[in-house]
């Protein structure tokens, strides 16, 4: 990519406008790029990787719970949509409706799915027979189109990429262990392998999930202390089953509902990477999904020797790392320090002519931007410590943001001040009743993010009314 | 799955109705389901890690020849679809438009992809200046809509998924390697692990892909005697570069159209290993990428110690094998053997009380039907060259029916006769002249499959016409 295209002091401070801040680095890191079509977008090599790298590892999780991928179609008809009133009332505003195949006019019209509870629902209820048969525990990795008004990339596409996993039970306390087992699955990911410090709570009656009994949350806080939906998992009861017919025989020979589940995340995941983690330099990835985990950056490459020792470097620590090496003629060192800050590569090696009769190198750390020098007979033992390192203090930057962005509102005038002069999670008590939610979002577009399994019940009177309180919840302005 | 569901004495014999036993084994096998949406198909687990297989593997020699995976939207607007004039005659009759988004007609419809060129070519224009930053070497994994009149499960299907590579190049040689590159990459991997005998050539001008200037193609014949194009590698010269205005600054400073190829293969190449491999009892699976390898049939499995030793083997197998049990106890032992001949798995285990008294196993093959006893103590040994024997029989089974069913055409009266008692591939000596290849479409519906890059140059004469001809063509019927 050439010179013009990729300067870094093009880049909006992120105190300045944080929302230009992040359209300028995910656009200049080369993660994405707007497509021809409103609300679309390109994942360029570098951010698709970042997918796969995501993808691996949660799939590899689904697996060993017992999971199996398949594949449904993207067609639904207009018939199967509505068959699930609540679900459908959900949906119905931003589906996308193909009408014409080729020349034709299609009988029926048939949307994009947004979701696919209503194609697997009408599947299982063609494959369940037995109790034997259950449970149906089955995922899929797939594109979904929700024609969205404003979008912003991997935070609201109107297409984006997403698993979806789908489940049916033979009991209600197991589909409600399978919704916790993969509420808890997409906690763990996030914290240990995005270092995003999560809060996992359950979805009141209002922002649950179209359709469902129960929705469960992972929820995240952005760097500018907005918060960010990264996951959710539901319980559906027989709710699905009774409008599809999905029935089975029972261990009693009569036939019955099942229970069922679904959950997913998406690329929705890595807008929360970049919010969380990174700075006026640029992204900061985190080293278990970074695409590149090192970047090897010569010295003096033209002197006799170095480019050899780079390669034979690569050759040696690409055993044990994603490592890539930069070895451009027409920029300098200090414009490829630039490039690679800016794509959030967690440790970047600096070797020249000096090192190399040293036998040494420089190690640079993108998260702290610290600079150590060390021997090249230690490299991977340094580079490994060094990158759970970086793992745990991009952790630990993103919780202290966290805690210090948390506040607590024991009455209605201290929550409407405190989201008047910032950004941030708000721990209010509620009585339970919706009025109280509906008067937050009118009052100040804030939402209850969860009730948080981790109740902090600092009073005994709603926030907002005054009256008991049932729960503790977050409250905060949300992507 | 409850039994009434699958019994395989309801398989139609392939030789009474080869269609017809497609179909039963495809659906009684759980590979696929059909869709509420004409045309479209669900691909079950059992299919879609078949897919994941194949994945696995391409992906792997696609990163190792230095392509990076990216994802390009699935909506491309109209106005670009139509932007290349051959490539939107070829498509436009099969694409599905998008009218209304939500409830809103939106200003411009938009089609579900049938093949992504001209939406990458779109941002390929963007993202391209200079020589530097060539070659592009992308892919994606993707889903792709073709709305198709007669459609059939893997081979023909409104909805499929695939793979496209789309790469462009500062040279027309090195945008040709590449072309050539992929086809080879194809070619062996059909081979080496589809264990397909495929033939490698380049498509007619009648029959090249839309917009190219030479497609070439892996032709495989099907069990029945007819053709099934593979997979596709197209050279498109500076075509859609001008078409979309692609350029950068070569080394002269200069600008200049690039060179560009792109190359797919689809889960179509899924309905090849069925329909070459398959029999009377349903699928015969290539060991490498077989989603089950070995199936462990416990016999008098209520017996003390039997499921104990299963479990044993299973643990100790699967490190080295993809192992499954089956401990069912609602089904006898030969109602599984025919449950998992069904599904092709290639080696089953049987072992009983006597065999662990004696330390030994049956393993029974697939492809042959064969059964030996080995020793417990050999069994990882003695199962790594079963697996290597039936991959490799499996190959040779396919060749030999190809060569069974390849003849030779000298004139028109025999290349009627020969389709008019018989499928097979024709060798047939062409002039080059369109006119011929129409002649041969209209008379029996039969097509140019390629000029196959091995010619055997049989007669000076074209079949067809009479005069002198200029390649070996091969002809056949295709699915």
């Amino acid at each position: 990519m050439s010179e013009n295209k990729e300067f870094v002091k093009d880049i909006t401070k992120m105190d300045e406008d944080f929302a230009k801040w992040y359209t300028d680095i995910i656009l200049k890191s080369e993660l994405v790029d707007y497509a021809p079509v409103k609300g679309c977008m390109v994942m360029r090599p570098y951010g698709y990787a970042l997918w796969e790298n995501i993808q691996d590892v949660l799939d590899q999780k689904f697996k060993e719970t017992g999971h199996k991928n398949c594949y449904f179609p993207l067609l639904i008809p207009e018939s199967l949509l509505t068959k699930e009133k609540e679900h459908v009332e959900g949906f119905a505003p931003e589906v996308a409706w193909v009408t014409h195949g080729g020349e034709k006019e299609l009988e029926e019209r048939v949307c994009i799915r947004p979701t696919s509870e209503t194609i697997i629902c009408t599947m299982y209820a063609k494959w369940l027979n037995s109790y034997r048969d259950l449970p149906f525990l089955y995922n899929q990795w797939a594109n979904v189109v929700r024609w969205e008004k404003t979008t912003r990339p991997f935070l609201r596409t109107s297409e984006f990429l997403w698993q979806e996993g789908h489940t049916i039970h033979e009991t209600p306390e197991e589909a409600r262990e399978e919704t916790h087992r993969m509420h808890q699955i997409y906690a763990d990911f996030m914290r240990d392998y995005l270092a995003l410090p999560v809060i996992m709570g359950q979805k009141s009656e209002k922002e649950k999930f179209a359709g469902a009994e129960e929705t469960y949350t992972v929820e995240s806080m952005m760097h500018d202390g907005k918060a960010l939906q990264a996951g959710t998992s539901h319980y559906f009861g027989n709710h699905f089953a009774k409008a599809f017919d999905i029935k089975f025989q029972n261990r009693k020979g009569e036939m019955e509902y099942p229970y069922q589940t679904s959950w997913g995340v998406s690329t929705r995941m890595i807008g929360g990477i970049i919010m969380t983690h990174g700075d006026d330099r640029g992204l900061k990835l985190p080293p278990k999904i970074a695409p590149i985990q090192v970047v090897i950056v010569p010295i003096a490459q033209q002197k006799a020797g170095v480019l050899d020792k780079v390669e034979e470097l690569k050759t040696r620590l690409e055993k044990s790392f994603r490592v890539e090496t930069d070895i451009r003629e027409e920029v300098t060192p200090g414009y490829k320090f630039n490039h690679w800050e800016l794509r959030g590569v967690p440790v970047r090696i600096e070797i020249g002519p000096r090192d190399i009769e040293a036998n040494q190198c420089i190690l640079f750390r993108r998260d702290t931007l610290e600079k150590e020098t060390v021997s090249l007979d230690q490299l991977e033992e340094k580079l490994t410590a060094l990158l759970e390192d970086i793992q745990n203090n991009m952790f630990k930057m993103a919780e202290d943001n966290t805690k210090a962005r948390t506040f607590y509102a024991h009455d209605w005038d201290e929550y409407i001040k405190l989201f008047s002069e910032r950004e941030g999670f708000a721990k209010i008590m509620w009585c339970g009743d919706m009025a109280c939610e509906d008067k937050v979002k009118e009052a100040n577009a804030t939402t209850f993010r969860c009730i948080p399994f981790e109740q902090d019940r600092f009073q005994e009177t709603c926030t907002i009314c005054g009256k008991p309180a049932k729960h503790m919840v977050y409250a905060a302005r949300q992507y």
